[in-house]
């Protein structure tokens, strides 16, 4: 018997928001939630500590990056990712397909979405049904990815979910291309879950269902792999240029899959999607925009964005956002930050970054409670 | 009457170091002890909240940068530096002098001292009786640091700890120069001194001796500057190419200065000379080694600097250093510092500053018990 649960608490009766609850071997994700982005084993500018402090229920790992550096064997030896990274509370961690296919396509998927890889060295070699053979851009050495030794790397990370080997198409292909490579995924993604099956380890698995925006494709995706027992489902590939083309694709597709297992959007999470996503049923949201927003002085407050570089802000003694309740705020100035943003201090990206996941955990609880009362 | 007191609890019998208090008004400092530089208001990559954890009893803070960036009316307007950076101990900020003639002097000066300003674009355009006129690398404003504009500057920041204004002579200057620099710096002092105690404002004003490596020079600017109510003795300006030349000034230096003041030696911190100089009497000292050190990687611990990104490292699960109580050791391993390094994640900077920063607390604690127990 897995761990893994997704309780339903309320239903929204003015959408298909709903308010849940993930179990996991390392606690509990509270949904809808927002899922930060800790590529390498932490979220950049911060300690693990200080992100349980803040409360990010769900941290998003790359397996991608970790196959790389520091490799699956140090982190096994060390006792899985947890233990590496010394964190508590549950991670996710992907199959490392999108990133091989970044590196493949280049600039064409990242048009579409921010790519950790694409300034890096490595290329791919090959791509057969097998899997994708590439280089290593740490060491030049070479890699084959398949479903199998995906999720064997993410057995041996010991995420709490785990996401099968999927196939990232370009935007930009013939339809009889991507239905092509939607089969390929469709088969990587059951060989995926056969390998995790053969031992659960107390991991779940989330498909990912593709189709680009072409919404029977998304359907036929839904179709296919809610045949499989997956414990839930995440929206991947290409969602649409435009919010509009996103929120279409998943107004049609959401209704496709089952409705008492969790759903989660991959890569997405600036605050306009998050406000249209949740009432269609999103349950987690994976974005490394709060703390890149951060790092680039773009502090998250009720009024929107604040930039902090400002001159208008060099004499505001009070705290970022008055009434706000995170680290930052309680013990440090928005004039501060925005003289530490001005001397380049490395300072300044950490109590930003403090300061924006603050928000978001607020963002969500507020959400949360917006739906328990149905008022979204 | 002033707050600042200097108490000698035990001389060492087999040496000059000796254990004492130096009270401020933000808290004391037990001596000798390890002066952290936060040129800009912070450390770099630690928040002071952190800093405060880790028991370093007094920051140093530069006024050149400060001045430049936010400007002293900011920090007026904050309430004075230690609101504006939310440290409740105490602060020692120095005259500008030792940046501004190292912009003047470049790589003579940068030969010596490590020197943030050297790679800036501001520059000197005047140098006279009255102080120096020099050009903002930020703003391209011009900016006149004088005796008295530099002791205004610190009253606005409100250290704890002041330094008057001196002139930094060049490391390869004939001796008819450097006395008459010597002569300029003692007049400055005075004129620094006299406007201090216009409005003491609970401030100590330490004198700066300088006179190279001349041992002529430096007892003269010893009897020349002990001659006023100083509150303490820095020793400043070139201290020699080499430790043994650096040991043999201070040797001859340190008997010439009155043995009931607190003396501090500037910018000098590393391990050897920490060892070599705490027998002769000073009593702090500060530089950026520590930190520097941690974000290129180096991490101190008894046997000497680890080389965090050495593969060794990869597997090491135990903290940095067996014993450690410092919060990174408690928390992370080094295997994970090792990975974070070479993965370029922000955080190892975080991690490593607090773990080196920790060392030198713990080291000068051990130095206070040795002279103690005249174990020195």
């Amino acid at each position: 018997m897995s761990f893994f649960r997704f309780e339903i608490f309320h239903r929204s009766s003015r959408s298909r928001a709903r308010v849940g609850r993930i179990h996991t071997p390392h606690g509990v994700i509270d949904t809808p939630n927002f899922v930060a982005v800790g590529t390498n084993g932490t979220l950049k500018a911060l300690d693990n500590r200080m992100v349980d402090s803040i409360g990010l229920q769900l941290m998003f790992c790359n397996t991608y990056h970790l196959l790389l550096q520091p490799g699956v064997d140090v982190v096994r030896r060390a006792g899985g990712l947890h233990k590496f990274m010394n964190r508590q509370m549950p991670i996710i961690t992907d199959s490392g397909g999108f990133q091989v296919f970044s590196l493949a396509y280049g600039s064409v998927a990242s048009e579409l979405k921010s790519c950790g890889a694409k300034k890096q060295d490595g290329h791919v070699l090959k791509i057969n049904e097998d899997g994708v053979l590439f280089r290593s851009y740490r060491d030049g050495s070479k890699v084959l990815l398949t479903p199998e030794s995906s999720v064997l790397a993410q057995k041996a990370l010991g995420a709490d979910i785990i996401i099968p080997f999927d196939e990232l198409p370009p935007y930009h292909i013939d339809a009889e291309k991507l239905k092509a490579s939607l089969d390929r995924t469709h088969r990587w993604e059951k060989r995926s879950l056969d390998e995790h099956l053969k031992n659960p380890q107390n991991q779940a698995m989330y498909a990912v269902i593709h189709g680009g925006v072409d919404p029977e494709l998304r359907k036929a995706s839904c179709d296919c792999l809610t045949q499989h027992p997956f414990d839930g489902f995440a929206i991947g590939g290409s969602v649409g240029k435009t919010k509009a083309e996103m929120v279409s694709m998943l107004q049609s597709t959401l209704p496709c899959l089952p409705e008492d297992k969790p759903n989660h959007l991959l890569g997405i999470g600036d605050l306009e999607s998050l406000k249209q996503c949740v009432p269609i049923g999103i349950d987690t949201f994976d974005s490394s925009y709060p703390t890149r927003a951060a790092r680039h002085g773009l502090l998250l407050t009720q009024e929107g964005g604040l930039k902090v570089s400002k001159a208008e802000h060099a004499n505001c003694f009070g705290p970022i956002e008055h009434g706000c309740t995170c680290w930052t705020c309680q013990h440090f100035t928005l004039a501060y930050l925005h003289h530490l943003f001005k001397a380049n201090e490395l300072t300044a990206y950490s109590l930003a970054s403090v300061h924006n996941l603050h928000f978001m955990v607020a963002l969500m609880q507020s959400y949360r409670e917006a739906i328990l009362e149905d008022r979204m």
